[in-house]
């Protein structure tokens, strides 16, 4: 086995090929990924209940929690599943070569803004081995080689997976040998970071601890989140069935995820007449319900008194905390201030706050009447994700294929030069927007 | 004196302030700026004289060179070219609220992608004070506070600049105050590299040996380059005209910035028709020539050996390294391994061969029959930029004002919920594409 360096080395320079390679060919090993898949379903199945039978015996000691279990799990309609999203990535727009501006800068020479692939992306996740796939194919679908690590629970699954994927996409002309890595031992994720002259980007999948860690310590960029703590806040204007049903399905829909709602936020003005309903839905679902002093001073016996630390709190679990607030700009504020900039919705009729609301909330995703659980690549209409990104650069909100390409400059000429333009050069630029899409072949 | 950390703090309010702030009030403030800058000329031309005059003492011992000297004076038509600049940036479209994406996601539930600005933009600067105006400018325009941090030898006019603008902007509606923060003290370079939590981007504008620095130093991203290694590639089919031309214009238009050229790149089946004549041309500049073995084989009288080094060496200087290749392919691979990803031209009347050189360099520009020189945010009709970027995310190439963006994504929906597309939930996504740009206020 060669070293962590020499394989993100390799991966480099297919990344070179990739990135000039036809759409054609790409759109070619995504099909043969899918059909790879669809016969070697059941070495699939068999190397995932070996990892399943590991992970039960743990689950009994302890070990591992049973969410996780399911996660790990491949069985079932999962893999179909898995399947329909490689061919939703295969419907997707090509995302490489697109012009997004084309300047005349004078006559003869053209500037052309051209989107190419970011180049080595490494991914470094937990459990679902279903994300390798994902991602994996959204990398080969936008020209991107690959470096992955995944979790030692789902290690036989995870190499079938690769190998299913390596194979097919090496009988592919134009894909390079060497897109796509799997690095398999614990220690070669300190490597992985290490290598920042051949891994443009990190892509953590799993929980705060794991990112949190990754973030501390690589030079390398990395996009994702660490917390979502998402809010729901209920203005004086609200439509109290909507607010109810917003905040019951952004809360219970499914609670461990980044998505779900942690804090609700209500104007105190409709309280009392929201909060009893609030508690009668989500004492239904067994939530626990953490107040501030003004929501716990009116029902003390059905609400617990909330602490600071609620407020920075990612439950992912049946727990919301309850927070009254005395207009829209006291709700913008808290949130500003607490959350992680991940995604929040007002429920209100009054038109005038939820603009300002959607406006001055500075997070990835800020909604009006909906319920945060929307956020997310499959149903924004990217075809899948490969992450929910809280950073303020290169993309935010869920990144699909977009979010994985950058631009270069092309500029073509006709033996221009910048002495022409300076000093006793007398030519100006003419900086006429065009209409063409650069040719990134000749004819 | 507030620490760094309160007044980046504050920063960062001042942000989500300016990020909601209509275009006209930042239209207002840069001509307000601009105006400040023509009223107040005889105070800026004093205090620069202040610095200057420290400088001569400091060139004179020998502890600073003329051309730190020159780039710190903004007397003459410098100042005139800083206020044309004001206006060229007040010219350029807005760049916030635009939207990149419209998708109906289901009747009534609309999904928007809006650009907004970034946040709180660091900037570390050495000598040149109209980079303060220029950088201050764009980052109003695009809704970013900045934290600025100007070389000592600076320090009086980076003072008053920084006074006129904080003073002319403060008069302006809805233009919030301490949106932007100079730091003064040499310490302070640190303090502001720690301010992962209140700066988004750091953009360094100075040598190698400060944007390294940086680098190494911060948990922030940093947007920008520390090399500018710099090629042209005279391919079989060049037109050796437009080659010598390029070639002249590429090394010397202007010797001491980043996208001047430092390697030329030779065809061997043309370098003995081509190769005298770019010696004649560049000795008459005074360049000195530093040939791989083949090219000295040729002439050791007129070349000097290079060594290894001299591929991977930025010279800012009177100074060209010259290799001789046997193909398109060897030159792309020469520059893909030493170069920095700058900007790199090829001269060829083959298309196939210029298509083949602009897809496959891994460059931030590539170029056909154009001087390198032309890699820069006036050129490309930015207006003005921050810096040249070769980063592989966010922003790569000159960055102007949509490079000081990021988007959020907007959801507008009628009480919508993910349950009823999930689980016992029958409603489909109709993810059909809208024409609408999203409308940020209510009417």
């Amino acid at each position: 086995m060669n070293s962590v360096r020499e394989r993100a080395d390799k991966a480099r320079q297919a990344a070179r090929i990739l990135a000039a390679s036809p759409s054609e060919s790409r759109g070619k090993a995504l099909e043969a990924v899918s059909l790879a898949m669809e016969e070697r379903r059941p070495s699939i199945l068999a190397a995932n209940e070996l990892d399943m039978a590991v992970a039960r015996e743990l689950v009994e000691t302890g070990e591992l929690s049973t969410p996780l279990l399911n996660r790990l799990d491949i069985s079932g309609n999962k893999l179909d599943s898995v399947i329909s999203m490689i061919h939703s990535i295969v419907a997707q727009p090509e995302p490489l070569e697109n012009t997004s501006m084309a300047t005349e800068l004078d006559e003869g020479l053209n500037l052309f803004r051209v989107s190419v692939p970011i180049g080595v992306i490494g991914v470094i996740f937990e459990s679902r081995p279903d994300a390798l796939v994902q991602i994996a194919c959204l990398c080969l679908k936008s020209g991107n080689a690959i470096v992955l690590k995944g979790g030692r629970e789902a290690e036989h699954t995870n190499k079938i997976l690769a190998e299913i994927i390596t194979e097919a996409t090496s009988k592919i002309k134009e894909i390079p040998p060497g897109w796509l890595v799997l690095l398999t031992e614990r220690q070669e994720v300190n490597s992985l970071l290490d290598e920042h002259e051949s891994i443009d980007l990190i892509i953590p999948r799993g929980g705060n601890e794991l990112v949190q860690y990754i973030m501390r310590n690589t030079q390398i960029p990395v996009m994702g989140h660490a917390d979502g703590i998402c809010h729901v806040y209920i203005d004086v204007d609200a439509d109290l069935d909507k607010a109810l049903r917003i905040i019951v399905d952004s809360k219970t829909q499914y609670v461990s995820v980044c998505n779900a709602a942690e804090t609700l936020l209500i104007h105190s003005d409709i309280v009392e007449r929201l909060l009893p309903r609030v508690m009668d839905a989500l004492e239904e679902k067994n939530v626990e319900l953490r107040a501030d002093e003004r929501a716990f001073a009116l029902y003390p016996d059905r609400l617990v008194l909330a602490n600071d630390e609620d407020w920075i709190t990612e439950y992912l679990d049946y727990v919301l905390s309850i927070r009254v607030v005395d207009n829209c700009k006291e709700a913008i504020a808290h949130i500003n201030r607490y959350g992680s900039h991940h995604t929040d919705s007002i429920v209100t009729e009054n038109i005038k706050n939820s603009k300002t609301f959607l406006r001055e909330v500075d997070s990835a995703t800020v909604m009006h009447n909906a319920s945060t659980r929307f956020a997310d690549g499959f149903r924004y209409g990217l075809g899948a994700e490969v992450g929910i990104s809280t950073n303020r650069l290169h993309s935010r909100g869920p990144v699909g294929l977009e979010g994985l390409t950058i631009h270069k400059y092309v500029v073509e000429g006709n033996g221009h030069i910048v002495e022409s333009y300076e000093g006793k050069g007398t030519k100006k630029f003419t900086h006429r927007k065009l209409e063409d899409c650069w040719e990134p072949r000749s004819k």
